[in-house]
């Protein structure tokens, strides 16, 4: 562990999280990435607790990942379905979790398609003093940081599995390729990649990248911070590729010609690959459109795909989170 | 806990609960908020019992208080999803329910929004010799015994919270004020409380309150009963008011021209509450439309709302009951 | 226990099952039944271990016999509700349950509309040197394994309760009554009562048991199994009936004139059991249509009826899988 103590109550944003944070983090999925090799897979570090899952935006994916982190840590979990829930019956989300926390719940998942709703209810569960945690499980256009986090776990212990730190990120070069403008992956990774202190290398076309994007940023890191509308220069001796989700919607939004063609211009596959590092790695938070952010075949190749590595420390990093702030 | 002991197989109605019963739920439930205080949280007096949810009628709010209430015992629950059942496959409720025991249910909580389908899942069981408790979880415009119990024991706790009992209840005036026809919190309410030995005054307007509708109440308590279809003389001296939910549909229904004006009638405010004891308190069984049944302010003003509370109680007043007929 | 041991990593379809297969599941089954009866209706067999419910088909009935089997286990459960998953957003079930397992999952109880599906992952899985066991929890027209070992355990424990036994069959006759053509169900029967020595008799109309269709029956045993597209030659001294589920489609498909016709002609009735063996037992996988497949009276007739019998079984016969397969 590390010298601070933890004493950060939300997971909401990585904009603010500092280098002992990052490294406390690591550490504890560290450990609980062992706890997950283990015979029981269970600690009772949050026995009793209640972990509610509120997601808004439906997910099965994150929630299983928060659920089974929840499971792990022999807490009890609440899901919240919205199809059916109260909100249909014109609650407000504050309400709502009012309600939760009156019911018990400890922790609540927060994910919602509107930026701003888990710090608008951690802050309101602040001014109330009901000591429930809130953990952004992904806003909007704004934050998603337990995917950047283990984004970085993953880096992090394929740069040194013992002893996974942020600082092993100095120098590294780091691609991050897509539907930048609508991700906030995105966003919470140039958070944390930054504070490690890479290179980040931005790859899109103009319609997903503007060029105010840079604006948006929130950091005194931005000069390692660089905007492409083409793939090879943000490929180029890089150690990391990260590829982000392409929404189907954005044909209809009229923000992208085909999906055949973002392939052509901005899909990894292995020959363009050859630009980079030779021992680069690539990253996707899931779940992949086959043959459009990435090829078939590099999906598939462990030499270069560390995309089931990513699910499996998300479960670790997440116990790591809800540890932290649970105790 | 008290002199008799505990022999009610189902919760169905409190038509017929008596004094004693009352008591114990009171007792128990006062005893179960301590161990929700406890660091565990948890007792092992259900374990290896099955709970299946069983919400034909969607609810996420009173399904989570329920799954929550039998974690806290140890039970496992079932989580039926009327959407994706066999119901849609065209099986009866009651083929339904002795599936649901064949399975090993030992205690299921029905909500449905026909008056009686937990009564008759129960006499189905009870000629089984199914050894099945059945608790209704709402049905219809009949009963919601678990919310009028909760609303029960958030009144008597906070006139003695050692020691809640049903006789704390004697010469308080309680008014119940919304929509009274279609609720069956109201007449579950209208049970205990008439049994508690209140005066209940009942406001709405004549639409939601016909004048017919005392000859629906099945007690021999009426004397203490009285109707009026304006505020004042409901709130004049009252000790609690109960604010009701009002259905949205209501309005399509014809039965109201508007719910701003509903809210100038018949809205609790500040203001009004002037009218009553000093110390009056307010409840609501949620989720509540700001604005229309309470002001916005006063929902959220500690010195009269008790919404918190009885949503905090309804776990413990859940866990009593689960706990008394599951044993 | 057998001498030989359990080897079979998925459970796929009975098509291969061997003797000392069925006789280990008949055996383990047996053995929880008994846990079942206990006071705390558990084991730690599966403590730590993740069982995910994929049920791409939506069924509440068999979904909460898998879910009460694996807590029985004291397994964690991971409910995917295909509704809200990211096969909607395009990813191919092959990673969705790449996915799952790097989330930790060991077992995965797959419910497809689509043959083949549960093989597929499957040998997937096998490729990937998971040790993911997959479970078909019913594919398309294929197999559904795990009801026609419930249904072999029900009849085993009737002919003797302390010890069922494949060979417990040998020289019985069984009836299989219904839409076999579109029945997974009778497919994996007519595999494990063929394999216990039975003599197999399906009876249904032309249009649903075309004489092509012993052809789709892969069995060395073949000529103890006989089609009948009348209802009396396959119950005239038949020791078991086992009635099917009609789809409702199936009248929208033309293939049957209206339930009532069928009721007429293929209806179980107390009337036509007079043809059967007088110790004769009725069988049903659920949901039943009353009236159709059955007469009301006797499904509820507890003289004849195995239907309450196989529903708890299931949970039994699901344990046995769900332990052999994940130890």
């Amino acid at each position: 562990m590390t010298a601070t103590p933890w004493t950060r109550k939300h997971i909401i944003s990585l904009e603010d999280f500092t280098i002992d944070e990052y490294d406390a983090v690591l550490t504890t999925a560290s450990s609980f990435k062992s706890v997950l090799k283990s015979r029981t897979k269970k600690v009772p570090a949050l026995q009793g607790q209640v972990v509610a899952n509120m997601f808004f935006e439906p997910s099965t994916r994150t929630r299983s990942s928060f659920e089974l982190a929840a499971k792990r840590l022999s807490a009890d979990i609440l899901n919240f379905a919205p199809g059916t829930s109260s909100l249909t019956k014109g609650e407000t989300i504050l309400d709502t979790a009012k309600t939760y926390w009156a019911m018990g719940a400890n922790i609540m998942v927060i994910r919602h398609s509107n930026s701003g709703v888990p710090l608008n209810v951690a802050m309101e569960m602040d001014r109330l003093n009901s000591g429930v945690s809130i953990f952004n499980g992904g806003d909007g256009l704004h934050q998603h940081p337990s995917q950047a986090l283990l984004d970085l776990f993953t880096i992090c212990s394929l740069l040194d599995e013992k002893n996974p730190q942020l600082s092993l990120l100095k120098g590294k070069k780091v691609a991050i390729v897509g539907d930048i403008l609508h991700s906030r992956v995105a966003r919470s990774n140039i958070n944390s990649l930054l504070a490690g202190g890479c290179e980040v290398h931005l790859a899109a076309p103009p319609t997903l990248l503007p060029s105010l994007f840079l604006e948006t940023i929130n950091s005194s890191q931005k000069k390692r911070l660089f905007v492409h509308w083409h793939l090879k220069p943000a490929l180029e001796n890089a150690d990391f590729v990260m590829t982000l989700r392409l929404q189907k919607e954005r044909m209809t939004d009229y923000l992208l010609p085909s999906l055949r063609e973002y392939h052509q211009l901005f899909g990894i596959t292995h020959e363009r690959l050859q630009w980079c590092n030779p021992e680069v790695k690539v990253l996707h938070p899931g779940p992949v459109n086959r043959g459009v952010e990435l090829s078939s075949e590099l999906m598939d190749d462990g030499k270069y795909s560390l995309i089931g590595e990513q699910v499996t420390n998300g479960v670790a990093v997440r116990m790591a989170l809800l540890y932290l702030i649970g105790n």
